[in-house]
């Protein structure tokens, strides 16, 4: 992610000094200046971005180097919750350092293209004032408060509805596989059921905004026989059921407490 | 569905008689045959199409009437598990019922419409046979093999896809509604991300077909990452973290079992 953000400096020809805990990555970044060392790299410009795997690892990076940040504006896009994004702005308020938290929703490979979409939150101003520079990073990008945190905020919970349905894509072929149904043969089908989720969204986010969750279509109690048809399924081939159980678990509790005609958005209330 | 199915087979013109576990449901099906008990129901035609809750509930309908269903075609589209479904296929073999398995893979409203899409296993020629009849159910009607749990094979990873992603559709609207963002905030970024999801399938397939799993856009490990700053984020707001904490155990095994660099698709091995 790091590489594919100075490129997009670098393409909307902005100066870009970067610099990386393993030496000798982004040399081949042509057009970029190396810098030998984290101290040097904040200090060849007024604009910092930061993207590690998470806040212990920028705090390890930035700590001995937070003289050199005083009166510059920090960037971070590293991916983290969203009291570790409150904290580190506590931290750079401490020492003089202008703080913005952010998130890039996209892949890697959309970074500096129409398609990424990159969000941002903490002082209003500090983001107007970077707001041309860091529109290199292409797409959308979008302010979305003043709480540092709430950029995390939304990338946790983005996180939360990726991360968890990758669960399933990996674990919809394992079982596929254990039938044996090629990942070819399922594809178009996957393809298909993948594509029903962002209407699900939109409908869910107005069931959860609304407290109404209507079982007209489908069921807390469809959604827990499904889930059991899977678990059946997958216990009988030996493979790893933890998730499904987990869901099952919640699915259960929802139609226990009362939830059973309910829509499966009802569940938000049961978690 | 039962409900579905039967309007789209009235809508198709085939006189079509009806009946359900529960007395009066179905008493509006405009133009559909009520009748009075599973036996009148299954002796008004040579096509029989049976859609409940689960195999179970099918058996307890089905056993009852075994001799009117002697020389008959079932068609079960019930969901269940493939083991079931070929059980379901020896019962019928034993009887002398000709038995197709099939699921609706889209929901009950797109059923009669364009957007269905119902797959189908068993003898292809008694597939071939009901073809122009099961044809009204709409869309895009597959047989998939003579192996009667083939259906259900197909349908059991399917459902995993989609019950494992709204579990984490829900719980990404628990996590932002703890955060103070409401649905309608989250949901285009949500659509977003969810729209990734079918090219995901598309990549995963040819990974798992191969066996080749490059960790060129994103790996196990920072996936792991990314699961772990989700978690903290549920913990830190007393959410539910059963499903996130199954997850993160299925990557870290991933990291362990040396596939830390490899593609998230690598997790197929792992489980």
């Amino acid at each position: 992610m790091g590489r594919a953000i100075a490129r997009a400096f670098l393409a909307a020809g902005h100066t870009t000094t970067v610099w990386n805990r393993t030496p000798g990555k982004g040399d081949d970044l042509v057009g970029a200046v190396v810098a030998g060392t984290a101290a040097d790299a904040v200090r060849a410009s007024g604009l910092v971005v930061v993207c590690v795997i998470d806040y212990a690892a920028v705090r390890e990076v930035l700590r001995p180097v937070a003289a050199e940040l005083k009166g510059r504006t920090l960037v971070n896009l590293t991916a983290d919750s969203p009291d570790n994004a409150r904290a580190m702005a506590d931290w750079a308020a401490q020492h003089g350092i202008d703080y913005l938290d952010g998130s890039i929703l996209s892949p890697a490979a959309t970074v500096g293209g129409p398609d990424a979409v990159v969000i941002y939150s903490g002082p209003e101003e500090r983001y107007r004032a970077h707001q041309d520079t860091l529109s290199a990073l292409g797409g959308v990008g979008t302010h979305l408060g003043t709480d540092p945190g709430r950029a995390a905020a939304f990338d946790v919970a983005l996180l939360d509805l990726f991360w968890t349905s990758m669960s399933g894509v990996v674990h919809a072929f394992a079982l596929a596989r254990a039938e044996g149904v090629a990942g070819r043969e399922l594809a178009p089908f996957a393809r298909g059921i993948a594509g029903l989720l962002a209407g699900v969204v939109t409908e869910y986010a107005e069931h959860v905004d609304t407290g109404t969750h209507p079982g007209d279509d489908s069921t807390t109690r469809s959604a827990l026989a499904g889930i059991r048809h899977v678990l059946h399924a997958t216990r009988a081939k030996g493979l790893d059921a933890g998730v499904l159980t987990a869901a099952e678990a919640v699915a259960a509790r929802a139609v226990e407490s009362g939830r059973g005609d309910a829509g499966f958005s009802a569940v938000v209330d049961v978690l």
